[in-house]
């Protein structure tokens, strides 16, 4: 039988299992990276466990989401964060230099390679050919250190394209379309693998705007196969001979296919406040619009800006609309300067930013209350924004452009015909992307020999080995969807507390309730209870580690997002999964009790658990975890397992 | 007698009083600007005290401390600005256009004229033979209604400069010089009027960084001449036409004369934590800097940032010193843009972020802990950066660059001898200013003809009539010096609740002792207590009206800084002046009693007080206070004080 392209990555780096669907596999991993607020944690970590240095191929921190720098922690990190990698031979990227996606694509992503990041849209490179996943920090630390990744096998889905994308429907449409189809949880436990005639159609960075949204579908990762038009690409970047011509075997088997039809495309646009709630642009014409940015790491690289300032170009922004460019990537921002277009954009009304994540995790150009404002990002969570009652839209840069000459939500095919002279600009990308690499430090130039930590960088706090017996208050109970954001937000004055966890803890799930962090500490133990796709969203391990901090034992949920689930178990919090009735039944309040000695049942392998709610009734919640996931749960958590790992193979864990 | 410039401008716009020393005099202001932290209450008390239309030539709004927006109360507060600006009748500049001092001068500052201005460093079009003075917000707010702006008459004091500046000196280190040898109180009283044979060697650029920099000394203002460089520089900004010919009479008589030899100057720095702690660069050579920020109203401008991008081209910036560049006006940035610069800067490692005052009050890029800043600003008072203890260092662009290059303090010129190829780039200015002005939105072209307040827009808090009888404790004695950002801090957690007084006040000398705020709540009634220059810096009336709110009657102190001073009798706070003995004898936590009749006192003209201390002893306190100042205070403040005087000439305040 032949292999599909993610299983023939797959085969090339597997160290451990085999490649059947669910089941646990050990992958090597040749590149991982990592930013400035989940790489704190990654360094701590790196330090706790006494790893002296990086053993992968490829190690980059980047300074992508506070760069304007708000407070002096963040200042504080993004210095230890260099000193970090200077210390254990990481490539830096000073803040300022872009996102951390962007400027990885731009240098380091290559097919056929593996990476692991610590943030959800590690998936990007999947355009390129890479196999790239998005892990929690402690994942990303311990695979630096030279270990397997582990991964339950997921499905593998043929995402079938055909046809080709008419006048002003780009790539952004395309994912837009898929999560209209499919909704936010509509690829969880899924690989995306591209297939079809549709696929040449497509440049590498349309193709890695596909993939790299394709985490809003809960999908592990996403994957193009490689040709001319990743060759092409790869030599624009200057690394041509990394080019690998990657395809599946004629004879593939999918688990899935999912057609779509590139030519029925038309300008789509994501509603508040959900990624998936996607309807025509035409459908919400005429809708104000006060602000309006261009950037983030779907949508910020030169081929994206580039429409934008073409559209602009001997226009106006409307009055009443602000318009904010900041760039994915620095090497964008001074090819557009160097072109002109900076200056044109900037003459059109333009308030040109630094290359940052910034606007797109709440941090700075927070939109006015009671007002649209429309983004070419890949997420408008409720409140993500800055500002709770958010009203975000997101489209592509040249539905972006179109509000912004308009004032409001339009067609742009409605807005050319009304202007006259507005064409499609297509997309073009650069003879050369002849950026500056002066902000991105390898190990071999580091100015840093040891780590530097400011007064707000703590210690890593460890879980005891895991118990017998779990009981507590069902602490806080909550809907579907519930995702990082709301467990641990990522606006200014909870971000900069990303080193300190004893702070940071304080917010966990404040957004829910208010009260929740004080209860937590104060019944020392519990659990949390929730709906459909818990944890969904960003990557940040936080949303476990502030919990552990909390004292919560155990999470019951009638499902879990991935990387979240991950986390609960590196953190030794227990995932338990709860049928919709038992969630029905269940209240905040209520007294839960494990039946079962947990330790042994962790430990031996057990799925179906016994709860004893209220000392009243029983239900059954299940562990669904791979013998390793539950070493590790049953350790305390990653940090305390690798320890353990280390001591008794008497050696650093770097040599597992 | 011949006439000083100054006097020939006042003489041009006075309505009431002579110009003699110490003589109030009320003068008719044609211009006013305001921004977005001073704005906000400044049109809340245009439409308390129910004016309808601006009544100056020119008003103008802009947006420029928080363009960041890192809350919604921030774009709020702008969206609130568009709208007054729109139904009142003011020219809006967005967030992003700019600093207001550098968008002024590039679009509206003009020999001859008066301008007043919410923002200290008003001064700054002093380069243009404008006579411009930073005032607090209800003083703007009054000018703007057409009434006079009253003002006790300064001493006029001739800088008489000499020669030409010698390589590597800039205009900084001509305004450096003045600080280092007349201190931060050394202009306070006084007008600086430029003269001497080496004003023409410098551009009115030039000039802009010295005026705009007098606010430091505490001057009133700094006045330059207008000749050939003055008419080359308006013809160039697109506005020739409005060239006057402004020069003091031959015989003109000065209260003062202080001379600086321009080719005796060298590259010169201030050291943390005053712009007065004035040194050659040499002497603090070698220090490590890990950031460099060029941009400010001092040093901004499109000839600022241009020899920093020479300096820089083909370089690189120093791997431990992230530098970050933010220009003062959009304008400057797109002509940077257009002519290739910022590309340059950007390949050699700069940060190049929107057009804003940012950092400069603290807002952004705080330095990291424990590490060394250099600025190109005109202000490092301790903490203003956003963290206490910080080493903030003042010094031109040139300086800022050659420290950027080496990664330490360096002088340029031996940085110059070191490298071989480094040339002083000099000064350059543009065949012309040709930056769009889509950002800059006239009365017009207004899209807003009511006010648009978001939640957090409160309402102006009024001052019942003065009383006969003040006594309350000493609830905070404070040291020399004590600058607004101590009252009322800058730092962004702070910022966002400029339109909310009852939460600001909160924020109230917390920086001194965090108990303050919450102890005077409490009291309801008591003093302050302070040493010499007390309210120094910033013009921000929120330092008086805070205290105001919190129910603070009196100040006691050694010496007032003037616009706080004026800011005090604006918000119906008895500003009473003690001897250093008396200071001395004062402990916080004593009890204090106004022995006279305050109200008969004050509205009577009596100048020394009898100030009783824990019914033990007595001391004299003198309020030194025009007939004007006198009615104001009894009226309560300068709101209660306008409307009481429409109502008794039954007309609006705007026909006064």
């Amino acid at each position: 039988m032949g292999q599909t392209l993610t299983e023939k990555i797959l085969d090339d780096h597997l160290v451990e299992g085999e490649l059947e669907t669910g089941e646990e596999i050990g992958i090597e991993i040749d590149q991982v990276l990592t930013q400035d607020t989940t790489g704190t944690m990654v360094w701590l970590q790196f330090e706790a466990m006494g790893l002296d240095e990086v053993q992968t191929e490829i190690a980059a921190q980047y300074c992508d989401h506070q760069t304007y720098q708000f407070d002096f922690k963040n200042t504080d990190d993004h210095r230890f964060l260099r000193s970090a990698a200077g210390t254990y031979g990481a490539h830096f990227s000073r803040p300022g230099n872009g996102i951390c996606h962007n400027v990885h694509r731009e240098n380091f992503a290559a097919p056929g390679k593996t990476l692991l990041g610590s943030d959800s849209h590690t998936p990007t490179p999947g355009g390129l050919g890479e196999l790239a996943i998005g892990a929690g920090g402690i994942d990303v630390t311990v695979a630096m250190g030279g270990a397997p990744y582990y991964i339950e096998m997921p499905e593998i889905v043929s995402v079938r394209l055909e046809g080709e994308l008419p006048e002003w429907a780009t790539a952004k449409d395309v994912i837009l379309e898929l999560l209209r189809r499919l909704s936010v949880k509509g690829g969880v436990g899924k690989i995306l693998e591209y297939t079809g005639p549709g696929v040449e159609t497509l440049t590498a960075p349309e193709r890695m705007t596909i993939t790299n949204m394709g985490t809003e579908l809960g999908a592990t990762t996403s994957i193009f196969p490689t040709d001319e038009q990743t060759e092409d690409y790869l030599e624009r970047v200057g690394r041509g001979e990394e080019y690998v011509e990657l395809q599946p075997d004629d004879d593939a088997e999918y688990d899935d296919e999912i057609v779509v039809d590139l030519s029925d495309l038309e300008p789509l646009i994501a509603q508040p406040s959900m990624p998936d709630k996607v309807v025509p642009v035409s459908e919400v014409a005429g809708e104000s619009v006060e602000q309006v940015i261009v950037g983030s790491c779907t949508n910020g690289g030169y081929e994206d800006i580039l429409p934008v300032a073409k559209m602009l170009e001997g226009r106006e922004t409307s009055m009443e609309t602000e318009t904010i460019v900041a760039p994915g990537s620095k090497q964008a921002s001074e090819m557009l300067a160097r072109e002109g277009w900076v200056a044109e954009m900037m003459a059109a009304g333009v308030n040109f930013s630094e290359a940052t994540c910034g606007a797109c995790i709440g941090i700075g150009h927070v939109p006015a209350s009671d007002s649209v404002s429309l983004r070419t990002f890949n997420r408008n969570f409720e409140g993500r924004s800055g500002i709770e009652d958010d009203n975000v839209y997101l489209c592509s840069p040249e539905v972006a452009a179109a509000a912004s000459i308009a004032g409001e939500i339009v067609d742009p095919r409605d807005l050319a015909d009304e202007l006259g002279d507005l064409e499609d600009p297509g997309v073009e990308l650069p003879d050369e992307y002849d950026g500056s690499k002066t902000d991105l430090i390898s190990p071999d130039e580091a100015v840093d020999d040891e780590l530097i930590k400011g007064p707000n960088i703590g210690d890593v706090p460890i879980r005891d080995q895991l118990g017998s017996e779990i009981e507590g208050d069902a602490l806080l109970k909550m809907e579907d969807n519930i995702t990082t954001d709301h467990i641990i937000p990522a606006t200014q004055d909870i971000l900069m507390y990303r080193s300190n966890v004893p702070k940071l803890s304080e917010f966990t799930l404040s957004r829910v309730d208010e009260t929740f962090a004080e209860r937590a500490l104060e019944a020392d133990g519990g659990f949390l209870v929730a709906g459909e796709n818990y944890g969904q969203g960003s990557s940040r391990e936080h949303a476990a580690l502030c919990p552990m901090y909390l004292g919560i034992e155990g999470v019951l949920a009638q499902s879990f997002a991935r990387i979240h689930r991950a986390n609960l178990f590196n953190f030794g919090i227990v995932p338990l999964t709860i049928d919709e009735e038992t969630y029905a039944n269940i209240d905040q309040g209520d007294e839960i009790e494990v039946v079962d000695d947990v330790y042994e049942a962790v430990t031996t392998g057990q799925e179906e658990f016994t709860v004893r709610i209220n000392d009243d009734y029983e239900v059954t919640a299940t562990l669904d975890a791979s013998e390793r996931e539950r070493d590790i749960l049953a350790a305390g958590g990653k940090l305390a397992w690798t320890k353990e790992q280390a001591e008794e193979s008497g050696a650093a864990p770097a040599d597992d």
